[in-house]
């Protein structure tokens, strides 16, 4: 990895860097905070819609939270960059950081946009190779909410703890989910089902551990898009332990995450240790 | 003042204001984070060059700290904007966002750059009428810790607590400060001593507490800019009590205040109250 910037922080370091990714076929960014010492657990926190590596490590205050552990955090970029494809940059939920963390198999996208593989694949491997890590868990905000349930519902032994703020519970119903699993993925609607954390439950995916969610009321993505009830009521249906807390007030934006990050910092260091 | 925006945060909001300045006549932005219920005292910070109202709000994570207390803080913009001043966009250390906390005496800037009056009787006043707080205390970093120096010692009944963060100690003796004082005072370097927080504790300004400033070994800015060791010898000349903390590694961005800003809030809490 290309260390391209690194910043003393709470004894630790926060860390930006790039390394060329065998899944996209391109360099990605990528961000962490090591706390000092010897780590032995990673959480990787997956961002939402227009976010860089950088967004989370500036404005979620995990710093603090993680001084005194062996865990550290990485933060992936949310899309390969500088590919100069046609449209990538037309909109912020479609392209150029609106990856929806899937495995494209439409053309121009799917030679590159590898970013489910990207994800379980080679940031895992950098985690181990780099850091010699070998426990693992994952959260993520709204678009990255989505990326973690669906990752950590497919792959529910690699992933320790999973947990989501204002997640994309169910993209195949929402406009969001819909215009990105239609654009990387085609007409295949059967094939959109292997990104829906509802749809994954439904067909019995299943994490073994409880699942956290926190999803702010006075979100304005919250009836829309979010759809939060659904993993609920699936949850219930096929026994899936879920915690989905909701809070008055509370909108869609780093405000949120941040007032409710211990909390989930807490739940991922209780299930990586 | 007119509300921007507003963010339910740690139970309190943040929000993002604007007001009529008599001092600077013309609007000027602020953001404020109030927790939860009754507030009696409120911490002014002041930021850097290049900096908005908005990056302590959003990188600091003061909002945790004061969760739970009755005290409030409030971060003015770094000068007026939207005058067209010529050459006041050139620079990202004179004219916008470059105000020093000073009274402008040279044209063009006079008419507007009120700055020092802006924060000891505007910003005052805003948080005696919008919120009925009678107690205050000013920290800073940069220019900004700079400002809360020079405002701290010179009305040392207004502010129970004063502290900085890589404080510009002696602008008059390095090169951001010459210019910025040269550009908004003219050659009259007499008057420049009113801005310079060595020089005042040699004319015999003193806060009766004890001033707190952190400093990091690792800041580019460190030993040319900033000449940190000139306030700890003057300090100790004429009795101004001051403990001066430097940190191997810690360069002068937002992750070092972070990893600092919980002893200087308790410092200021425990002046407040």
């Amino acid at each position: 990895m290309e260390i391209r910037k690194k910043h003393k922080c709470f004894d630790g370091k926060v860390v930006f860097a790039t390394h060329e990714s065998k899944s996209t076929k391109t360099p990605m960014n990528f961000s962490f905070y090591k706390p000092d010492g010897h780590v032995d657990s990673a959480i990787i926190w997956l961002s939402g819609l227009t976010c860089t590596e950088e967004n989370f490590m500036t404005k979620a205050g995990a710093q603090a939270l993680l001084r005194d552990t062996k865990t550290m955090i990485i933060c992936p970029d949310t899309s390969p960059r500088g590919l100069n494809i046609s449209g990538s940059e037309d909109s912020y939920d479609f392209g150029t950081a609106a990856s929806f963390y899937v495995n494209a198999t439409e053309a121009p996208y799917k030679e590159n946009y590898q970013m489910y593989d990207y994800i379980t694949e080679d940031v895992i491997e950098l985690l181990r190779e780099e850091f010699s890590i070998s426990k693992y868990s994952i959260m993520g905000h709204s678009m990255g909410g989505h990326g973690a349930l669906v990752i950590g519902l497919r792959n529910p032994d690699l992933f320790r703890a999973v947990s989501a703020f204002s997640p994309i519970v169910n993209p195949i119903n929402c406009p969001w989910g819909q215009k990105a699993l239609k654009g990387y993925l085609g007409d295949k609607e059967e094939e959109w089902k292997n990104y829906d954390s509802c749809e994954l439950l439904k067909i019995g995916h299943k994490h073994s551990k409880e699942i956290l969610i926190d999803q702010g009321l006075a979100d304005e993505f919250y009836p829309e898009q979010l759809l939060t009830e659904r993993i609920e009521n699936i949850s219930r249906e096929v026994g899936q332990k879920l915690t989905c807390d909701k809070s008055e007030g509370y909108d869609h934006s780093y405000y949120f995450i941040s007032t409710f990050l211990p909390k989930h910092i807490k739940h991922h260091l209780s299930l990586l240790n």
